[in-house]
């Protein structure tokens, strides 16, 4: 008899791909049509839960699946809701506020940027008085959670703020959306974008838009590609409930599955639960050893934790790495301009258990290279 | 003990998403993270064998897979190969040429085109006076086998008169490449896009564009997006074996199984045989019964077919189709301008054995309905 194999594949502390639940990627083991009632009541299913996700009613936001990666959904948003006469407002404090910019230069979208330390939480004052100065912004981008250093933005005060001043607001909120409780209206989020492979624990393979309706029903010709329309892109799912271009549809039958078990553990005050209590076990762990985190603990979000390389010369991010990896957990390279650090994710299907495997293995590895935090 | 649940999926008869093995979807059951040794050297093996199924050599010719769909790999060649100051002649005779016409527009991108009937091949001759009479024209564009009809056009003709103007050429190879055997070099293929669920069996979640090296090298400053930049993306992969945005993992190592299976099968060569073969049976089923083709058999490929409705007032297609699809077959609705049809496709993990059952579930529907073609 021909068995599955039942790999233990190495839990992933990064910040995506991360480690999925063995019912999510069974639940890829099918091929259905894109144009099957079975895959369409899917797709319907998923894009209603997405809605419900951000405190939103469908008629009011709309859920937009995009295929590709995060950062395809977030190019999608710059490229297709800043008229063709708008300026976009960008708030950096990392590398995914600094991308923002450069899809904007490379789109040829009129953009402008107002930069905090990577250390440093937006401050809304400062977003305020840049509004005020400039009249062509048309649109405001932050990312929610910086996952260049784990640091959390405040996007219901960046909201008011930017509701405020009339203009279009846009979070990025790959890697909390599912783990940080987010409420679209309360916030004045006009597009919020997630991917499948956060804190819902999909598979990768497609990220998606959620959208206060009026705003996208304005867009109408501002899109600048055709893949990435997102108005089009939502039309044709209202249309006929199919995507435009053939969608991943394993991976939406694992999405659809992922979303059930984040329900089951109960939503996203469950799940940010799990991520917090991992955070504190990774956390109180690791300054038990002596690392120290690169940001203030009143800062730090508990998706992702950057820590200061050790000063001892025997440490080597490399070595370090490899050796944690040979004895299978996987952590992920630092991000950080001004610090050397490495990153330590809390998120994905992983519980206090595999992070007190991680410190004990991080433990062994310190012993065995000879350094001291 | 928990089984992994063993679903008969319906066989799709369609363009995408296809039918693909069991093996090839037990592949997706792992979480790997996108910067392991383990994954890049998956990455690499897909490239390498993507390179070698046209014929050519790693060097000479690079495979650069892309996230998203089919689409956004003709959109990352459209907009990332095209100078500022060049000019893109499409070549017209189905809906896949007017979608890389219509990506010209939305992005920018100068553009003309030369049409011909969607029952007619590319007359080479036309397309020679056309560069001859606009030294504009800095790129041509084709599709190899139009999935609106199954026509398969001449891109080796069409290389011949392309580089002896001196123009670069793009094939859009999406429903052929891995079936039809295609040498890159002796076409004078610069660039030449298919997708993971084709021909090769994947499932659906990337595609991929296989460049000339020296023509890629000459695009710097060509791409109007980042996360359809093909140069950028190939770089990325270069450099570290890594892809620029997170890649979908699962798609990614069923691919590398979906490749093995279509080496194991014979390669192209072999695939041919089994798609050829599906066609035949196919076709000599519905002709004994009365269904004609929209094309004439020479200019048919073995990848899809298009029959027309029949005349009989009883037929309609979506009883039709959903009484098959009750059945267990899936057909597809037809995509020609100017006539009504309905699409069979060949491709995919499908043997004749299914097309005999599907011949036999056609006649039984007929029979229900009450229709003679």
């Amino acid at each position: 008899m021909h068995r599955t194999p039942t790999y233990r594949d190495k839990p992933l502390f990064t910040p995506g791909p991360l480690t999925t639940s063995r019912t999510v990627k069974q639940a890829l083991l099918r091929d259905l049509g894109s144009r099957d009632h079975e895959f369409i009541a899917v797709v319907r299913e998923i894009r209603e839960r997405l809605v419900a996700l951000g405190g939103a009613q469908v008629g009011t936001y709309e859920a937009v699946p995009l295929q590709g990666s995060g950062t395809f959904a977030i190019e999608a948003v710059l490229t297709s809701t800043v008229p063709r006469d708008g300026k976009m407002l960008i708030i950096i404090n990392g590398a995914y506020g600094r991308r923002m910019r450069t899809i904007c230069d490379v789109g040829g979208i009129a953009c402008t940027a107002i930069e905090f330390p990577e250390d440093c939480a937006t401050d809304v004052a400062a977003v305020q008085q840049a509004l005020a100065e400039d009249d062509a912004i048309t649109n405001v981008a932050v990312v929610h959670c910086e996952t260049t250093t784990g640091i959390i933005n405040p996007i219901a005060d960046i909201g008011a703020v930017v509701r405020r001043a009339g203009r279009t607001y846009f979070v990025d909120a790959m890697s909390s959306f599912g783990a940080v409780p987010v409420d679209l209206a309360a916030c004045g989020i006009d597009y919020l974008v997630s991917s499948a492979n956060k804190c819902i624990e999909g598979v990768p393979g497609f990220a998606f838009v959620l959208a206060r309706r009026d705003a996208l029903l304005a867009t109408e010709g501002y899109a600048r590609t055709l893949s990435l329309d997102l108005l089009a892109q939502w039309r044709g799912l209202e249309k006929n409930g199919q995507f435009r271009f053939t969608p991943p549809t394993h991976t939406l039958l694992a999405f659809r599955q992922a979303l059930e078990e984040l329900e089951a553990e109960g939503g996203v005050e469950g799940r940010a639960r799990r991520y917090r209590a991992n955070y504190e076990t990774l956390v109180a762990g690791m300054r038990a050893m002596g690392f120290t985190e690169y940001l203030p603990p009143e800062r730090q979000g508990y998706i992702i934790t950057s820590f200061r390389y050790p000063e001892d010369p025997k440490f080597s991010f490399d070595e370090f790495y490899n050796r944690l990896n040979d004895r299978g957990y996987v952590i992920y390279p630092g991000k950080v301009s001004d610090a050397d650090c490495f990153r330590i994710g809390n998120i994905g299907r992983i519980f206090e258990a595999d992070v007190r495997d991680l410190l004990g293995a991080i433990r062994d590895t310190m012993d065995a290279m000879g350094f001291k935090p």
